[in-house]
């Protein structure tokens, strides 16, 4: 296994080698990478080619599904900080990319993302094409990104206020489907490029379940607690709106707990089906303590 | 060969059965249907399925890949209606998706159709997986929708004007890349699922490029000459937006020659590379005859 800046490293290296590209007009290009470039987590990406890694060594052969779920996340974003959505000026300190390139041209880099992940990702699979394993890995990665997955997470979530009745269903829902769901796609991804078997893609799963879920809890606390320019984005913004989130629910003292809960069922189940899984449980225990 | 009417049969028919999937939300799952219901001509998905008809007789098992390309033109069109781009509020002679269901729900009907297409299209190439065309049909959709296809195209149209310098090459990239794309992408698809050979692929692909043009050269003059309550949409906006068209730069008479030569030359390519070209031969002729 690799620590989790040299994962991260493969990802950026593959983002900066697409500025090559010049069958891409260069605006579309130029507001594509304004957003994928900002330098994030890219949580989804080495969870990817780790959870490949758990199983197998060549993970640089993988590196363009890991990339692929990173313009999905990314593409997300940008549709999700446009006017008519959350209305976001800032992401990690600097202007959204409507603010930077206008809707029209936001709303064209996120279809592009979207889009062209699926190319990337296809591409890769004609090339290994020695099992359907690849095109596994892509369906995985789709249904996780899509209309019963994340986009079906976003909907309910625009929809949802604090003032809906059956919150506590409601927001298990949005959790499971916007956040969770694209994590646990990563890692699915994954482990079936890496052929594990269904009871080891099944404990992934339910750790990135457990894990996904807690890491929106964790931000839930820290949009509240958090300090503005350590986020770069509009502190206190959800309560402003009167949306539905884990802490206008429970408190930040329960929402806590329930995310220490989560993290401790997401490292048992990693530790019980996978002999090297100090990775996850490290990464497990990182988020918790952006909360403690 | 069937008749147009039946190959558009077979994918009305699915779309129907999409009514009853209820793992998708159901205002996420309304807002994507109602666009893709509306009846229009289902071109692309009818050239995909005529295509694979060329060489093969079970039509019927590569619905999902016409429906899939069918799902990407319509995303398209509810994103190109958005306040941000074209700002449209009839399509059909129906309201747009974002006047029916707001801002925020078209842009994610969109994105859902878009995925979803791969969704449906990645679900039939693991169930047929005799060898590597599947996935090859799936790349050619998406590098055809994609951001050196389609949205490259869209791109650039919204950022050109009658006043633009070199209006020539611009009118003919956007044409190639906005609209012939993703023909071209329907019959490569049709054609790569069927097994053809490299130099009918070629064909194919030549015969889609000049239909393609063609049929936007014809969209141009019909929006000047066209009837309000024929068409359902806003006749003479692309005149107001001073929007960059063939016949803005070359007039009616002149847009209809060109539009008759790009014709016989689709058809030349396709009869000299198919001995049962004659659906193909037919529907060019008939796109023509709109503007007789």
């Amino acid at each position: 296994m690799l620590k989790y800046e040299e994962y991260k490293t493969l990802v950026e290296n593959y983002i900066d080698s697409l500025k090559q590209n010049n069958e891409i007009p260069s605006l579309l290009l130029e507001a594509m990478l304004y957003s994928l470039s900002q330098k994030g987590k890219r949580l989804r990406a080495v969870l990817l080619l780790a959870s490949y890694n758990l199983l197998n060594e060549d993970v640089e052969n993988v590196v363009p599904y890991a990339v692929a779920i990173e313009m999905i996340h990314t593409y997300s974003l940008i549709h999700d900080d446009l006017p008519a959505m959350d209305n976001d000026t800032l992401r990690r300190g600097q202007p959204t990319n409507h603010i930077k390139y206008g809707e029209d041209v936001a709303i064209l880099a996120g279809d592009g993302l979207l889009n062209y992940a699926f190319e990337i990702a296809l591409e890769a699979a004609i090339k290994s094409l020695d099992s359907v394993n690849p095109l596994k890995a892509i369906k995985a990665i789709a249904n996780a990104a899509g209309v019963t997955g994340m986009i079906a997470g976003q909907i309910t979530d625009i929809k949802a206020s604090s003032k809906d009745e059956n919150k506590v269903t409601k927001i298990s829902y949005i959790h499971e489907k916007k956040t969770a769901s694209l994590i646990i796609g990563a890692i699915s991804a994954g482990l079936i490029l890496a052929k594990a078997t269904e009871e080891q893609i099944k404990a992934g799963e339910i750790f990135g379940y457990n894990l996904g879920i807690s890491f929106q809890i964790i931000d839930d606390i820290l949009d509240i607690v958090g300090k503005e320019e350590e986020l770069g984005k509009s502190i206190g913004k959800d309560i402003d709106d009167n949306k539905l989130t884990y802490t206008s629910i429970y408190g930040i003292e329960k929402s806590r707990e329930q995310a220490k809960l989560l993290t401790n069922r997401a490292c048992e189940e990693i530790k019980s089906h996978f002999p090297k899984s100090d990775f996850f449980v490290e990464l497990a225990n990182s988020m918790l303590d952006r909360v403690k």
